[in-house]
């Protein structure tokens, strides 16, 4: 069970089938916490060194449908790790100063620095979804900008950054289900917005601005991988996995000893 | 095992005694990871209230001198907590860009937004403590930031934000023993600044002006705690008692139904 990247330039069906794993396929629920357990104890070992190492970083986009399951990964993938070497960031809607820059100006802010593990709870890749749907902006404005989005992102990545992207893909009633359970538990009303509804109203329109996204910005360098995420602990355990193999390939050093070592054994003894 | 605010006006003697408890009060170490659990359990429960109120926030000011814990502080009373509603900030030294502003500048900008808790490890006490003792700054200068310091954190909280400061304190010889340790192991000598040689040069030096900003900044407001700090496992659990009763006094409350509920219900269902 491991997520395949989103091959350079394929439209994929993003169908309703896509959302979940094939019956036969599933581990037992069991199965799958004992699995996350690992990889998180996996991805903690390898952030410990990368914040020791103190020279790369590593950012996680997490992109979704309202109700995919974005916040939710973040809690059971990342929840364990140290708050030290982890920053995640929610990208709301742009308030009026953000919107008088480009719209990669709050995203590089909120990169990660060298030896974390960098969120994207929601991403730039807002501004070629909502927008191409809303119609927030002419497509003279939003086309131009996944040629800008891969330009960004080499950047990054040539100074030191590994960037994975993960699209969290839920079928239509399974997204149904969730929505009516924001409606029905008392601590989940605050989850609830009324214009998530409006959203939905948009399926087809936003299945085809993923597909458009995912083709033309999966990369080699900063692929995309969607994850089946209709039942919650398989995505938890595949987005886990990528998180860990990636670590594991980065394969992140503890610095060695400081120069003049025993000069300040005995020093620190004196 | 309750820790104490530090009463405004008071100086503490800062002992190394002080940096433990005594010998018949100190638990078992199973019952100290049990009682820890139990309370992170209790942290985690309110933050999650915290989040979904998004109207206040907690700000944990995190001091001590060097090895005093306050990264294992972090991850252990923290590490457990949803990532998108903990920030953690780690104060270094002073960009040229941040000396061009007031000390409270870089300071402002990360405060913990509504709905989350905030973790300073070091913080704008820097500024009337290494600046001090390392005379970066003159008396003139230093002095009159008790008063803004209080002044500043009085503004946070009149909006909406809870202080609660730790000074983690460890006697001379404990600090020995943790930077011997990170001579010694290969994952810890990226923690070892030989810069740390001389401020422990300056012992008595800081435990004076750590009595001072005790005094005169710990307020019925934002309340210094000195935490016995030479024993780990004590340390934790201290620290993660005060944020979970504090949390629990807040009492955090998730948002009633949004409005027009029935109807929403339906739309979500057709």
């Amino acid at each position: 069970m491991r997520l395949p990247p989103v091959p350079p330039g394929t439209l994929l069906a993003l169908s309703d089938a896509d959302a979940k794993l094939p019956a036969g396929q599933i581990p037992a629920k069991s199965e799958l916490r004992e699995e996350l357990d690992r990889l998180t104890e996996r991805i903690d070992a390898r952030q410990r060194a990368l914040h020791a190492e103190g020279t790369r970083a590593l950012l996680v986009v997490l992109q979704g449908r309202d109700a995919s399951g974005k916040d939710g990964t973040i809690r059971k993938v990342f929840g364990p790790l140290d708050p030290l070497g982890v920053t995640a960031t929610s990208f709301k809607v742009p308030s009026e100063w953000e919107l008088r820059h480009d719209f990669l100006w709050r995203v590089h802010a909120a990169a990660p620095p060298r030896g974390s593990i960098g969120i994207f709870n929601r991403s730039h890749y807002e501004d070629v979804l909502v927008v191409r749907v809303r119609r927030l902006a002419s497509e003279t404005v939003w086309r131009p900008r996944f040629e800008q989005i891969n330009d960004f992102e080499r950047i990054l990545i040539e100074n030191g950054t590994v960037i994975l992207k993960f699209m969290l893909h839920i079928s239509r009633e399974e997204q149904r289900e969730r929505l009516q359970a924001r409606l029905e538990d008392s601590e989940k009303y605050w989850k609830f917005n009324a214009g998530d509804l409006k959203e939905r109203d948009l399926w087809a329109e936003y299945t085809e601005a993923y597909q458009e996204t995912l083709a033309l910005t999966s990369t080699a360098l900063a692929p995309w991988y969607v994850v089946p995420a209709d039942e919650k602990r398989v995505r938890d355990v595949l987005v886990a996995r990528t998180v860990a193999e990636t670590l594991e390939r980065m394969d992140p050093r503890y610095p060695g000893p400081p120069p003049e070592l025993e000069a300040l054994r005995k020093a620190v003894a004196k």
